[in-house]
């Protein structure tokens, strides 16, 4: 075979090393995918034992492969692609991790969505035993970060995973399921309805694996990379202290991501990881789509309101009323001159206030004085 | 009535101005309870109409008062008093809030408590509507804290209040509820008990308003600042965006004392003052009594160790034998050859730790080859 094609050689140096492994994607963000995979095809000479490595990589047909792929619907977007996502590239420079990080060679995807649409998009990830109240947020931070016109990016496993997708399909989005099996496979089985979703709601499944391959333990750890780096924030909704979703999340710093996280009660295990992570501030705490917008978001874009707090009655007063109306005791009558002494106001401009305070039904006169109604009590 | 007495200038100068009025706390800072007094009390002359502060103030008996209240079991502690808790100086530093705060002219007390052994001391406040699991958050911690050494400061309210009280005294420890009305008064009615058992346990009911006097909302203002400034630490458990305690907060704040408070579900409008104080970093996230003791305690004591996570076969595995159960497919079987690449490991040595892993009931050896056992996938 003759190759002089970076797709081609990338597709076969796909075939040959495992996801992530920080050897062959140090290698090729080095030399390139060309020269890499000729320096490993070139160590089997016609004279000597067949190097293993050499061995397999020729016996990968990468015209064929990307043949086979297309029939199952699957592309493969490499670096040269217009749909490549540029914020890959941080990859790059980050850290590894298990020993796996760097550039993918490229990525194995099915479905409409281009990747490099991929530049307002959100991580929701947690708990694969996630509880009713984890699965809840995430669906809903699924459902409006998609309305926000963000994109949901998760990993399609049980619990967290699969109600951030569900939240997003439910907003009518696309949404993007990274896998650490072959794009072409349905893991875990259970989850072939919202993978099929995905799909018919314009959606993609992406990996970095081969097609075929199956979902090993190291293939997640990379899986988990790719998902932090293609989002431009990660969101964390429940994790117990040694959770999978923790190494997204590390992912996210190492990336200068965005990482965030919701609380949860203290006596929920599966919140234990996520609060760790926020008493070392780590993660930011966020309460809701709002606060992930605003993290997430260009500065001066989406930035939270201070919360209006519900109006009281209260706060229809004037500043006069209330001194008076914080002078009038809580639990029985006072006669208006002691209800001014607290108040340090002449009596006259509190009997005044006193009457509006009454019309207002915040306060009321009976045998032993002025008191607080039930309604200025609330 | 000739007064020079610092004590019953203080006493008579207690009954005329509110708690936490800036302008009385003020100027006995500056110049001194004696001489506020004689200024106060002289602008009643013979010739001219009496001043209504005047003839209030000469209208108090300062030697009845002390002993109207002694007969009510209340003593008053002033800073002349060993008695008097010495972190109380710091009110004079901090900016006032409601135009409440400085050092109180004195406090009234009912009890055996010594003030000045509040030196570990922590309060727990929080909202009045409080959930079922804030109630017990508030109770674990005012038990285990309380085990702990420390002594609860609280209001003796409804709500978080009384569950942190309640775990103090369930944990055999004396609690001290600082009230907004007098000393001697039972507020909320319906907590005569819980105020009983206080005093039973050799506890404290404190306050700056002088016997009898009615809980103002004004005087929960003043009081609130007495209970963060009488703490080495505030700890809020649950409070909704308006909450009283979050006055208590912003005075522990102002006061450079431990500020923290507990997280709950976001979907829970009890805990979203919390949460907003977290997410504009002015309140640390504490999970338990551990992640408190660490902040309070002085640097060095108390350390919360990294937490000790459960303890898993993997963590029992070598490196090598991690890296093969990696390797192992989760969802169906592979040959150990594969598994040996997929690892980057000789075969020999694979087949060797597969052998230990099936051993140790992680991986299964079937038809479609090696996979992971439920154990392992645990």
């Amino acid at each position: 075979m003759s190759l002089d094609d970076d797709r081609l050689a990338r597709v076969a140096l796909s075939r040959l090393a495992e996801p992530g492994d920080v050897r062959m994607t140090g290698l090729v963000s080095e030399l390139g995918a060309l020269r890499v995979y000729r320096l490993l095809a070139d160590e089997s000479g016609a004279d000597r034992l067949k190097d293993d490595v050499a061995a397999r990589l020729t016996a990968v047909d990468p015209v064929r492969e990307l043949d086979q792929a297309a029939r199952l619907g699957l592309r493969f977007v490499t670096p040269a692609d217009e749909e490549w996502p540029a914020q890959l590239a941080d990859l790059a420079r980050a850290a590894p991790l298990h020993e796996r990080g760097g550039v993918p060679v490229g990525l194995w995807v099915k479905g409409d969505l281009r990747l490099d649409a991929l530049t307002t998009s959100v991580a929701i990830v947690g708990a694969r035993d996630s509880t009713t109240y984890g699965g809840s947020v995430a669906s809903m931070l699924g459902g409006e970060l998609t309305r926000a016109g963000f994109t949901i990016v998760s990993g399609a496993a049980f619990g967290i995973d699969f109600s951030a997708h569900r939240g997003a399909l439910s907003a009518g989005g696309p949404t993007v399921a990274v896998l650490a099996c072959g794009a072409d496979r349905v893991y875990p089985e259970s989850h072939r309805g919202l993978l099929g979703d995905i799909l018919a709601t314009g959606g993609a499944i992406v990996s970095e694996a081969p097609p075929g391959a199956a979902p090993q333990r190291i293939r997640f750890l990379a899986r988990n990379r790719l998902i932090a780096a293609l989002s431009t924030g990660t969101v964390v909704v429940e994790a117990a202290r040694r959770s999978g979703a923790l190494n997204t999340a590390n992912w996210a710093s190492r990336l200068n991501r965005v990482l965030a996280g919701v609380p949860g009660p203290i006596t929920s295990a599966a919140s234990e990881g996520v609060h760790e992570q926020m008493r070392q501030e780590r993660m930011a705490l966020v309460t809701g789509a709002a606060d992930v917008l605003e993290l997430v978001s260009p500065a001066g874009e989406n930035v939270t309101e201070p919360r209006a707090s519900p109006d009281t009655v209260r706060d229809r007063l004037s500043a006069r009323q209330r001194q008076v109306l914080d002078a009038v005791p809580v639990a029985e009558g006072a006669p208006a001159d002691s209800i001014a002494r607290v108040a340090g106001l002449g009596l006259v401009e509190v009997r005044a206030a006193l009457g509006r305070l009454s019309g207002a039904g915040l306060v009321a006169l009976d045998d032993g004085g002025w008191r607080l109604t039930a309604l200025a009590r609330a």
